[in-house]
Formats: structure tokens, C-alpha cells, sequence
């Protein structure tokens, strides 16, 4: 499985230029059989992957200081680490974290988006697309523990992990602010938010460029749960516990964890600009299907006929 | 009016094997004009049908003990009850609950799903599918008295209807707790969901199986109302007599009661399981529109050019 | 500018006959190039709009006693006004207000619906439309001071603009009350209102007409702000300043302001009777993009293979 793996990176770096910004990326380092918190850190150069195989789960850290600035780099690196993760049946779920407390991430680099070719742009913007996806419909539970401030791109990331653990700490901010930076906030990034907090309450995020002090932020919904500083990480594991408990195959039990996704036709193609609001269908449930007795497949393929 | 009912069911029963299962139950009993509560109760063997001809409304009562497990025939004869009051113009709406108190249902019927042949399964989901698309269409005003636990598909039973009242007794759970078992609630139970809590808290609940409590469950809004368990059926009185004020046809005006469903066109096609997500247009607004004014009707017909 | 704004209202007198009411309307008076509260005012017999340019908006006050119904009359020259504001680069914003403080307006003007011919219907309800479409598209803020009753139509107009305040008095009323008067609200009515408050309120409000006074209208989110009537106006201004704060061209920059409607095709289409709920795309974000380093735009272009 782990060679499989390795094997569809590489056929996936022949395709995509921008793979090679990760040739210094030190290779995945398998985690020993037993794990535990013990067990050995990999990653690459922006993302510190402490894994926690006897738990089930690993602990994602973004790394590019400052700000966790989301470059193309950063963006590739994430995408790869959950790649791994998810190819490794040792893990069923992942917190993501910033390693430097105060900033979870500053969102989109804007550097990537100034004074460079169109093709850039284009590379650009298909990284920061193919991590949300990566992450919107990942079969991996993500918990999304907010230690710092997490601004328009940032606050996507967020938005895309299944639960949301904001520091109590009034400097840690959340939304997508873009309008105050006179842009606008992509339309999937703008879809997920309404997903999230409802229509009425995103629209008027949107157009004010709102950012939430974690009250507020917990009030209108963006964030799931705000807790003190130093318990962040802490609890984020014992919601990662209570996920995990949700019955499925246990490590280990032969096939594939089996995912079904609500419309998964639609979620697993990008979601198209021209597709009405509403019909890109980025509902997901994370859920998981026991091997034989499942006939609510059934369902699936039974069409009425007029009443 | 109860004989072209009594010769469609007969016609629905040529083209649907389970309807034979049917042949032992009761005929229905016409209510006496004058009705009132003394008027006389019909049913089949597992719905008891309580009539209220004066206060335009029945009172529908499930009995399968002991607990209302959705059988093939408990599903079947929830139709041909719903069916024969929606072809009486003596009710414009149907109080439901359960006839054992404690248990409003306990959800699709788990023997109905194991150990049988395709076509039964088929056979089965069409069922359940038929009873949602009956209630959520049904031009009768449906309040729900859940006077017990209702998870899975007890929770979509309620959810079908147009108004819910929990009895406030922390055994009385409500939810779609399919995940909890290893399996996953069919599109159309978690879409049904989402319409009445909203998407994120949908979300978790699906992910999480969560079944609330009544304080819970009225604070997420998965029920309207809770109240001590020995108010609600006097409640759902109460509430349907509300309902039934809104002005429409009154019972023997004449022409059959007006329903005007919001996306008409898509209530009355059954979902498709690969629409996308808040395109099958479940929504619905029971209204009626009085004879002849109503150039309401107009709009429908509207296409404005581009401005 | 002015110029051109005016060749088209010509042109579209041409195809559209109703404009002839016009004919009696006072020409704008352009505002004076400072501006200020004592701006002339201008407008037409039933739309009374106070101009000022210095802080980059216009009051529009209706004025068709005794209670602002929507004839046809006065929803054309409610259009035609706004268009006037639109092409005048001074104003960003506009506050929509009642000249007869107690009523906002009672909605459609049921004479334009009874004893007409189907021609008048048609025209009539095209022209609610156009209202309909011309606010809730419109790249001007809208800030509506219900300061006063607001039923059926009176909410429509309400609930396209960007910001609701309502007066706090028990007697100002807000709603979609149709299904009490028999009849029942257009389904973008309806939409209009999911929007805002959400499916299961929506779908509760509209089943039973529901008209809110404002502690409920506030609590439900029919409307953004509930204050003491003799603070609706102030209010509305302030509001008004904080959402003409967010970063946009400013007057006289130069080119068009910008506007990046949510889903800009559907938006700019009328929606379709057949369509399916939720896919009629009325969101919209009112964001100005500052005009060269915009990379933003890329995203619309970018389509992402399969994963």
C-alpha cells in the first residue's frame, strides 16, 4: 500500500510541474508498528506530521513562518502529507494545527498572485483548489485545532475540516475577510462558508469582510467550539476520540474503510464557476459502511415511479 | 369518491405484489356525516384510524408492537390510510403517533434488509420511499405527536410532517442515528434533515448519529415543540386547529382542495439519487388558493427577458 | 453619463408601455456637484428621493398614500429612480424608506390583480418582477428603514435589500403573510425568504402567514436591527457609512465600480418557475475588486481534472 502510494506521487509529479518543489521533501518515514505518541515525526519542509498510529490519527502542522502564508509550496506540501495519511491504514483521522501558535495562517500568498505569468496563476489557484477538495472530501476525520488568528485562506482551511476548535484568545480572529482587502472571496470559498454558518449569515460576512473574535465566532457558527488557550490541542484530541468511535472497519480488518458520501457524484468532480449556487453539492457524510449486510445500497439504485 | 379510491387501490395492487398483504385488513368504515370524537374508528391491523370528521382531522396511530418497527406492511397500510383520508373531503389534517406510548417508532425494520433476495429489498426501499414522498407531499396538514423514541427512520417519519411536538421525557430521543450502526442514512433521510435543522448541524448529526434529547432536540430544531408527556396529544390539537384556520376550502365547498407546492415539478418526481445536494426540491408550502382571484397564478407563467 | 441613462430610459419606453405613466414624472435634476443633505431633491409623483452625493448615497421614500401599495405605477417609477442612482457614479448606496411613517408599504396593489385582463396581469406581475430583480441585483447598497407595517409585498421589497432596521413598535408587523389571505406567495417570494431566514422557518412562516412584530422579526432574522422609531433614519445612515467603508472605488475614480455577483450568471437571468429550489442562484456578495493586481479573477477560469 505504502509503495502504491509512493508509486502514484510519482507518476502524479510527471504531471504537475510544481512536484518539484518537493525534492528536498524528506521521504515518509513509516511509522513502527505499535506507535503511540512516540512514534516518529515526518513531513516535509512546511508540514510536521507527528503521527499517533495507536490512536489512530495524526497531528498535521503547518511550518512556513511567519504567517503560514499558504504558498504554492506550503499548498503542495499539505496535499502530499494527506495523501500519505490517507494511503496508511493506520490513520482514520487528522488535527490540524499551526506550529507557530498566535497564527494558524494567513491565507492565500499573495505573492503567488503579484507580478507573475498567467500560467503561474493558474498553477497557482489549482493548488489552492485541489487542497480544499483534497481536504472537503478526505475520508480521514479532520479536526481543525485554531491556535491563532486564521484569515480568509486560513479560515477556508478551517472551513474544510469536519470540526473546529478555536483558542479563546479575543487576537485569534476568524473569517473571510477578503472584501476589506478590496477582493472577493472565490465562489467555493464563499459556498462552504454558507454551508457552515447558513445563507443570510455568510452573505452579510462576506460583504463586510468579517472576521470573528472566538464569542462571536462561536455564536454564528464558524467555529464549532472556542476553549482556553492551552487546552486546544488537548481537546482536540478528545473530539478526534469521540469521531473515531463512530462504528467502521477497524485498522487493520481487511478492505478499504468504505465512504459514503452524500452526492458523491458531484462532490468528486471540481465544482464548476457557471453551476448554480447550491447544485455544487459539498455535502459530505463521513460515515462508514460494515461490509455485508449494507443494503442501503439499495437505496441508490431505486427510482419510483410516478405516484 | 371511496369507490374510484377503492378501485385505484385495487389497481395499485395488480401492479404491486406487497399489497397483497393487505387482504386481510378491514375495509374502511365511511365516518358518520355528523362525525365528531364518537365517530367510528377504522384502520387496518396496524394503523388505527381514528376519525374527528368535525374538527376536520383524524388521528392516525401506529401499532406494531412493540416498536413500530417499519415493516413492509406497516409501511404499506400508512400509504392506504394516508391515501383514503386525502380522497375524503372530510379532513384537511392528520395527527400521527403511535398507539404504544413510550415507542413512537423505532425505524425501518431491520429483518426487512437481511437475508432476503434483491427483489425484496427493491421491493422494500420503494415502500419507504413511497411513504415519505406521500407524507412530504400530502396536501393534508400532517402534526406529528412524537410521544416516544423515534430514531432512524422513526425520526424521518416525523421529520415528513409539518409540524413536531416531543413529549418531554429524556428516554424519548429523535435522530438519524445511522452511522451509529455502521450504516448510513440514504440521501433523502439526511436531505429531509438538512431542511429542517440546517446543513452544519445536519452535518455533524449524520456524522455523529446523534439522537437528541428533547431539550436538544428543540434547541437544534429537529422538533417544533416539547411538552409534558401527558399534553401531547391535546398539543397537537391544539396546533392543528391553528393550522387548519388558515383560510382554504372549507370541508364539502366543492372543488377538491388547492395545493400549491412549491417546485411543483420536482416534489412529484421521486429524488434522483444522483441530483445534486438541494436540487431535488423538496420544499413545499401547504397553502391553498380560493377559486377564482387568484391570478397569483400568473407568476408561474412569467419569464422575464434579460433586463 | 446622464446623458445615456437617459437615451435608455427612452429606449425602453418604447417597448415597454407602462412607461407612459411616466410621462408626467419631474426630469432628474442632477445634483449639485458638492452635494451635501441639502442636495435638490428629485424624483417622481409616488418616489420621492433626497440625494446626497457628499456622502455617496440617496434616500428613497415612498409615497403613495395612504399605504404605499405596489401599483404599477409605482413599481416602475420605483425601478426607473433606481436605475438613475445606478448610472450616477455619486451614489454607492441607498436607503429605501416610507414617506408615511406606520406603513412601509402593504404589499401588491390587489386592484392590479382583480377584474383586469390577462394582458394587465401579465405586465403587472413583470413588473413586480423587474423590482424583484433590480434590487436584489442592484451593485448600489441597499439599506431598508421599515419604519412601519411591512406585509406580503411590503417584505419582499424589504428582504431584497442588504440590511433590514425596523422601527420597535408592536404594531410594525414584517412577513409573508399571503396563505392567510388565501392565496399564496410566488415562489420567489418564497426563496427570497428561505434565504434569509432559512428552510424550516421559512417553510413554517409561509404555511401559516406569519407576520412577525419586531422581537420575533429580529429573533427569527426576518430583519437585522430592531431600534426606537425615531432612530430608524439615523441608523440606517450609520449602517449606510459602515458598508460604504468596505475598500470599492471611489466616487470619481474612474471606471465602473466593479461588481462580483455570487453565481453572476444565474443572477442576471430570471429565475425559471420549473427550476429546482436552491438552484436559482439569488445569492449575490456586493464586493468591488480594485482594479489591476486582481488575480482573484483566475479562479473563475480554472476547472480542475479528476483528481
Amino acid at each position: 500500500m505504502a509503495l502504491a502510494a509512493g508509486a502514484r506521487v510519482q507518476a502524479r509529479a510527471l504531471l504537475r510541474p510544481w512536484s518539484r518543489v518537493l525534492s528536498a521533501a524528506p521521504g515518509r518515514t513509516p511509522a513502527a508498528g505499535g506507535g503511540g505518541p512516540g512514534a516518529r515525526c515526518f513531513g516535509s519542509p512546511r508540514v510536521l506530521v507527528e503521527p499517533d498510529p495507536a490512536a489512530g490519527m495524526a497531528v498535521m502542522k503547518l511550518r512556513k513562518p511567519p504567517v503560514n502564508s499558504l504558498s504554492l509550496e506550503l499548498l503542495t506540501e499539505l496535499v502530499i502529507s494527506l495523501e500519505k495519511l490517507e494511503n496508511d491504514k493506520s490513520f482514520q483521522g487528522v488535527i490540524i494545527t499551526s506550529d507557530s501558535p498566535g497564527i494558524f495562517s494567513a491565507g492565500l500568498d499573495l505573492m503567488e498572485m503579484c507580478g507573475r505569468d498567467p500560467a503561474h496563476y493558474a498553477e497557482y489557484w489549482k493548488a489552492v483548489q485541489e487542497l480544499w477538495l483534497r481536504l472537503y472530501l478526505s475520508h480521514l476525520v479532520l479536526i481543525c485545532a485554531v491556535n491563532g488568528a486564521s484569515p480568509a485562506g486560513g479560515c477556508l482551511l478551517a472551513l474544510s475540516c469536519d470540526y473546529r476548535i478555536l483558542a479563546d484568545n479575543p487576537k485569534y480572529t476568524i473569517g473571510l475577510n477578503e472584501t476589506q482587502l478590496g477582493i472577493v472571496a472565490p465562489f467555493w470559498f464563499a459556498d462552504t462558508l454558507v454551508n457552515t454558518i447558513g445563507h443570510r449569515a455568510a452573505e452579510r460576512a462576506l460583504q463586510l469582510g468579517l472576521l470573528f473574535p472566538p464569542a462571536e465566532a462561536l455564536q454564528v457558527g464558524i467555529v464549532d467550539q472556542v476553549v482556553p488557550e492551552d487546552q486546544v490541542q488537548s481537546t482536540a484530541r478528545s473530539v478526534m476520540a469521540q469521531w473515531l468511535a463512530v462504528p467502521g472497519e477497524k485498522p487493520g480488518a481487511g478492505g478499504p474503510r468504505q465512504l459514503w458520501v452524500l452526492q458523491g457524484q458531484q462532490s468528486h468532480r471540481p465544482p464548476q464557476p457557471d453551476a448554480p449556487h447550491e447544485t455544487r453539492g459539498y455535502s459530505r457524510q463521513r460515515a462508514v459502511c460494515k461490509s455485508q449486510p449494507c443494503h442501503f445500497q439499495q437505496q441508490a439504485a431505486l427510482v419510483l415511479g410516478p405516484p
